[in-house]
């Protein structure tokens, strides 16, 4: 038996037993348990059910998702968005939770037949919606985006968006446009946000981040040449910031967190973080 | 100026002059020139024009892409398909194409809004479909995939597709789900593929590849474990090649070719070869 958290192809929906998530718009349904009903019971509860999504297997057992129609009230349950989740729990039910979260909004956002508009239908054995008119088919979409720790000696690269909590610094971030590399979508964010060339990348792992959608593609950069220029309305401010007098910095479980902590680690010789999953 | 291709967020498309791209279900529009033609000339045309999209800027100039509804004639000039330019132009002309390509198919596959069928919206400055109903904004999509090669010694793990041309062998890839890591990926795929378990993944390197829309992440990995069992319908063939008698390979301008390349080269002492951009 597998343990932890295991992705696998939608089960058919006519078999009985596992469990279940309840996903709303007010995220996912939790208990003192946890956020994993018996399927059974949880279908008996009259809740307004749109869709089940087969989604994978948790220690084994098969895990589906109920997509509500709205959030509905169960004797001591609560509902709880996926950020919260993400403080709390383990990395298995995260990533289960993460899954869960994306089929529910791919779900939602492909009811209808982008080139024709006609009302999609769901795909057996597949996570697929498909068009019965013009034969279009929609699958959950991923974004992969590029996050850079760019690093002048003992200085680092950070800047703020006008969306951050006050006072706090990240690394460089944008979506990989059509048609381009990772590494040519590092060099062209950078210049545009900042206006700073880089050299020596170096790739350091990545990072599913359901926020919506994003593949996280974690690289470190050395500074090239240029003068710090703020993207106006992307950029906030930005700045070198010595390693032994950082700013404050985005969560520990966040890929950001991670490059920085790695190269402040390199560069004292202390032991090195490991990026979680 | 810049030389060669960079992508830019669209321009306004009031302003006069520059380069257009003109596509249809058939590709590209050449002549004995290219692909380029002067924008204001090719308007006069009176072609089946659905939309203009501003892609970026060749050599400083900016270029556009007119899509049309069906592929009109014009005196000395062919229709051609981008697979077939990609074994003929430059690399800044690949990328400018493969753009091209990737924005008139999102934007044929976004005309109406996923989640409640109106009829999207152009949105000025920004390459971004918009439902005037509901809100729901659509961007062109990019599905990241892995790509990798496992090795064993101076023996590569190399299989066949059914789609494949005959005899040709090629690295294991796949899409990345919603919810993993591209590392999480490697490992599901190549044990969902052949069956093996694999370790010490390490990155090589990135590539756009526009049929229709992937980000391809190179990895190589060691074989860790396992018998090659083929995965019915996905892989027809699979098995270890020892790196002096290779099948037919893929092409030399794709990521599977170079990530072949690169470890024969290194097992062998000869010069590394270059991913191609």
């Amino acid at each position: 038996m597998m343990q932890g958290w295991q992705t696998t192809p939608p089960q058919d929906n006519r078999t009985v037993g596992g469990w279940a998530l309840a996903r709303s718009q007010q995220g996912f349904l939790a208990d003192a348990n946890g956020v994993l009903f018996p399927r059974e019971w949880l279908k008996r509860q009259e809740l307004p059910v749109v869709a089940e999504h087969g989604l994978g297997c948790f220690d084994g057992e098969p895990v589906w998702l109920l997509e509500l129609s709205q959030p509905a009230e169960l004797e001591g349950c609560h509902w709880q968005g996926l950020r919260q989740f993400m403080m709390q729990v383990d990395h298995p039910t995260f990533r289960m939770l993460s899954l869960a979260e994306q089929v529910g909004t791919w779900f939602s956002q492909h009811r209808f037949c982008g080139r024709c508009g006609t009302r999609n239908q769901q795909v057996a054995g597949e996570r697929c919606l498909r068009c019965p008119e013009c034969g279009l088919d929609s699958y959950a979409r991923i974004s992969p985006s590029m996050i850079v720790l760019v690093t002048r000696g003992d200085e680092i690269l950070l800047a703020r968006s006008p969306r951050f909590v006050q006072g706090m610094y990240s690394t460089l971030a944008g979506f990989v446009e059509p048609g381009e590399s990772a590494e040519e979508c590092v060099a062209r964010e950078v210049r545009e946000e900042v206006g700073v060339e880089v050299r020596n990348l170096q790739y350091l792992g990545s990072q599913s981040w359901p926020f919506p959608h994003s593949l996280m593609l974690g690289f470190h950069a050395e500074y090239a040449g240029g003068e710090i220029v703020p993207q106006p309305d992307e950029i906030e401010d930005a700045g070198w910031f010595h390693i032994e007098q950082l700013p404050p910095l985005p969560m520990g479980r966040s890929i950001a967190r991670y490059l920085i902590d790695l190269y402040v680690a390199r560069r004292l010789g202390l032991p090195e973080p490991v990026l979680p999953g």
